[in-house]
């Protein structure tokens, strides 16, 4: 673990990505010394810090770190924290006051090696997300609702619950964004009032358009959902899973799931 | 300052309050050796855990920590944070962690003296809260909408912003809650959507209930806020501040607010 470039894993009580949630974060991959799309979750950390008006590290400044940590960590779970810094004066910023940043390295979580490959079982939550168009899109800090949405999940085979906003559009799963799959063409979420915008989701929408396959961001019901060919998820960690189970409905065959499934395993943008 | 009743200002990345802002707090003023209303505001702090399910400290064991602080610090702004502890493991609770505890104590801020008897200049913000009922009412730590709220503030002669939900229904402060006198009558927002339900509020509501006052919590528009007789602004440590100046329209005599203000500086529950 490294705080600000040094070894460590504590930071100051008064950092106000404790106090506000005030900062964002990326999950990713490493393999073999190698981070996965390590560019492309920059850039989206550099995004996320710049709607809300925090200095992002300079990226060769984070890469250098990394790249220090994958020596020690060929393989593992990688996140990046970066908060506004330390700050007591309130909810305003101190313009004067530098950001924080902090690299936290994890074990590969142990999901079951068939998940990817036979898909996997998934809920609708209960608890629904709340609109906030300025905060919309942000993998920031402020993190309760998918608190609230992961303890709905319990433990149970249930490997991921299915957000709706409160107008009954699906949004995304508590980790993860999701993808529907109907007549060969692609839809996912539209992410501008609420919900994380991930890197996979990303590397999705690019595939199809790279190989001229339909794909559409708008608002998605859950009958859509129970009439789609095929369903998956995709995050950093998990890659992608096809929905095997949502509420009754049962999928078998994933083609094109497991088609953009190779393409994101196998490259590294 | 304390953090798991150890003297130390630093707490661990991988802390669930910063990872995900899953955990609460509350903000009192202490004076001459005195914790204003902390029965109360341990009270807010105990329901607020229980909605969240995390396991608040014991009331006896927060009380030898805040009377140990008081002791080197008699004069200050006390802030008590409750999170659900260290986790890794995504953003399910793990129930077997315990919950963390930390206490800070800051200088009061130098807020100009007249304030509380002349009234201060307030402003409407642009960014509107999303609705959460799920946690409405609740001092969390997923703050956001509030930074975003004060950031629009700036360096200027204005003490509060008042924030809107999506409807247009004035909700609060940006650090305070709200209350407007109209013909003897008190009125303050309803919080079943959004916004903070603080100490000063409760003790507010309750005052008029002893004094045969009428007073409801309702839903509130802006047009209703401009045709006020007297409106004012409540929190532990500003106390109570009318408003002499709001989006143009202003108020210069504050014949109830000065009363409950008065209730407020003198009596400690």
């Amino acid at each position: 673990m490294l705080v600000n470039g040094k070894p460590g894993n504590l930071i100051s009580i008064r950092d106000r990505g404790l106090l506000y949630g005030d900062g964002v974060f990326r999950t990713l991959r490493a393999s073999l010394g190698q981070a996965l799309n390590w560019p492309m979750h920059y850039q989206k950390l550099q995004h996320d810090c710049t709607a809300l008006g925090i200095a992002s590290p300079d990226f060769k400044l984070l890469s250098i770190e990394l790249n220090d940590l994958l020596e020690l960590h060929p393989n593992g779970v990688f996140k990046v924290i970066v908060t506004r810094g330390e700050g007591t004066r309130g909810y305003a910023p101190d313009v004067t006051a530098g950001a924080s940043h902090i690299w936290d390295v994890l074990p590969f979580p142990d999901y079951p090696v068939d998940w990817s490959s036979a898909g996997v079982i998934v809920r609708l939550c209960q608890v629904r997300l709340g609109f906030q168009p300025r905060l919309a899109g942000i993998k920031h800090l402020n993190r309760l609702e998918n608190v609230l949405a992961a303890s709905e999940l319990g433990n149970s085979d249930v490997a991921e619950g299915l957000l709706m906003d409160a107008l009954d559009n699906v949004i995304e799963g508590t980790r993860s964004n999701l993808f529907l799959v109907k007549q060969g063409a692609l839809f996912t979420p539209e992410l501008t009032r609420c919900g994380v915008a991930g890197v996979q989701r990303d590397r999705v929408i690019e595939w199809a358009r790279r190989n001229d396959i339909p794909m559409q961001i708008r608002k998605i019901k859950i009958e859509e959902l129970m009439d789609a060919d095929e369903l998956f998820l995709v995050n950093s960690i998990m890659v992608l899973w096809p929905i095997r189970t949502l509420e009754g409905r049962c999928w078998s065959n994933f083609p094109v799931a497991t088609t953009i499934r190779h393409y994101l395993e196998g490259v590294d943008g």
